[in-house]
């Protein structure tokens, strides 16, 4: 069976997370699906003298939702994602005044855009796309910044990350994880956007390469799961990612290493401090040249 | 020649990187050394049912300080991490009670001991020594915890780190690294412990497998470099990390990314806002599997 298609242009996109979401599509769980992003920020930079001078009210931009049959609070979407390709042939990273780790920086130029064109990856051995930076060129590794499911109670727009998903600009949402999202409300209500063509871990600017991608994944529901998911959870194959957004990073952190205790508790039968003195010598990762497995 | 040893027995240990250090041994530019040091809680944590009801007024020994001839304030002291080699047959693993990332969460028992035998690496296919923990065992991957010269103006007891390194807890701190320390005074006065067998990035209970280890380095000067080393900088051998230290997560996050933006500007040639974005896309790192170099 053909994997059909949600677009940004023909089923519409979100600018907003909401507790009440109308669905442009209802599918059974187990069902594979493309859907189409466009970039962030709407199309609105082409050419480096196009320049940002604020945050959209609109950006962030999350095609669909889409409703999962069955799907109900207490339940998890389980997203597999098969591949992220890039849709046009440019990115554009920028930073625009007031966003972004540096904003107060004074040797920090803002607003700024380079353009970041795509070069065909049959160029190489690896056959990997390109991004261009000036004269540098970085491998393509698409990911997506912004994918999530109608929330408890409160909205939150497509700028904001939370235990709903969002806006989590983390670069393992990409080709070959599994990303597993807590459902809400009934159906979970998928959206998901704002793809990079790369992105350091971190978007200090404020943006990755901001471009539009084909996304295909497959949906399917865990019904009545043993384990309490209370926020996202990433399987990239070699790790299992734990994902807060809170208001510090402190606070982040907190929740996550809880979150990642509550799975080693879940994996091993330890006890809470088990679980954390046992995170304490194998939790995040080390680079690839020592990585282990154990 | 035969390498010599800094031991802490002999040569001592200090508890406190200060702008005034006397050296326990001077050496040239480019001499290769031994470093014995203790475990960080001075051994007195040797049984399940020892337990450290707060964190001791002398903790992270470390031993030395070593001085290198000609090093200035300005110059920059490279310590190559040849080997990091365990010296005890196990370590340890608590919690103490005010200490660590979940020391207001209630689930989380404080104190706790957990004794991590060392299973020698002969019995395994890739001759890496095992740390038990309970029924499992973890590869070992032993770093340096508390490493450090002689600060510019203030002091810093070993539990601390700053832009003079201390209690980095980094666990890129290991073999085959390559650590790159500011000098602030006239001989640089390294000093180095608080080794783990093992360590979360993160060290959330405030400990790893805490553990006696022999360090074998090579400690050379770069007198008078092109860049302005401000904080520690680490050369992994898959990637450059810079160090910093703040009150706040994302204070550090911020003159992390500086000194990263920096490195950048001066092997590319960008201007801040070029090596901003560049890093952007570029910056931190992937999961093993997609990890990329360009």
């Amino acid at each position: 069976m053909a994997r059909e298609t949600i677009s940004d242009d023909t089923h519409g996109v979100v600018y907003e997370f909401a507790p009440e979401m109308e669905p442009v599509r209802t599918v059974e769980p187990n069902t594979s699906l493309t859907f189409e992003t466009r970039d962030s920020l709407n199309g609105a930079i082409q050419t480096d003298d196009d320049l940002l001078e604020e945050i959209p009210e609109e950006v962030n931009a999350a095609t669909g939702s889409v409703a999962v049959e069955g799907a109900d609070p207490g339940d998890v979407l389980r997203v597999e994602i098969e591949d992220v390709r890039l849709a046009e042939d440019h990115g554009r990273v920028v930073t625009t005044p007031g966003f972004g780790l540096m904003q107060d920086d004074e040797d920090v130029e803002a607003p700024f855009t380079r353009i970041t064109p795509v070069e065909d990856g049959e160029n190489y051995d690896d056959g990997r796309p390109r991004v261009r930076f000036g004269e540098r060129s970085i491998p393509a590794d698409p990911c997506i910044g912004t994918i999530g499911v109608a929330p408890a109670e409160e909205s939150y727009t497509t700028l904001v990350p939370h235990d709903h998903g969002g806006n989590l600009d983390t670069n393992d949402v990409t080709t070959g994880s599994v990303l597993y999202l807590p459902v809400f409300q009934s159906g979970a209500m998928l959206a998901m956007g704002d793809s990079k063509a790369v992105m350091a871990d971190g978007e200090m600017c404020g943006t990755g390469a901001e471009i539009a991608t084909d996304v295909d994944v497959t949906l399917d529901v865990i019904f009545d799961p043993e384990f309490d998911l209370e926020r996202p959870l990433i399987d990239t194959g070699d790790h299992w990612k734990t994902v807060a957004s809170a208001e510090t990073m402190e606070a982040a952190t907190k929740l996550a290493h809880k979150d990642a205790m509550k799975l080693l508790s879940e994996e091993h039968g330890y006890s809470p401090t088990e679980a954390h003195t046992f995170g304490s010598l194998v939790g995040g990762w080390r680079s690839p040249r020592s990585s282990t497995r154990w």
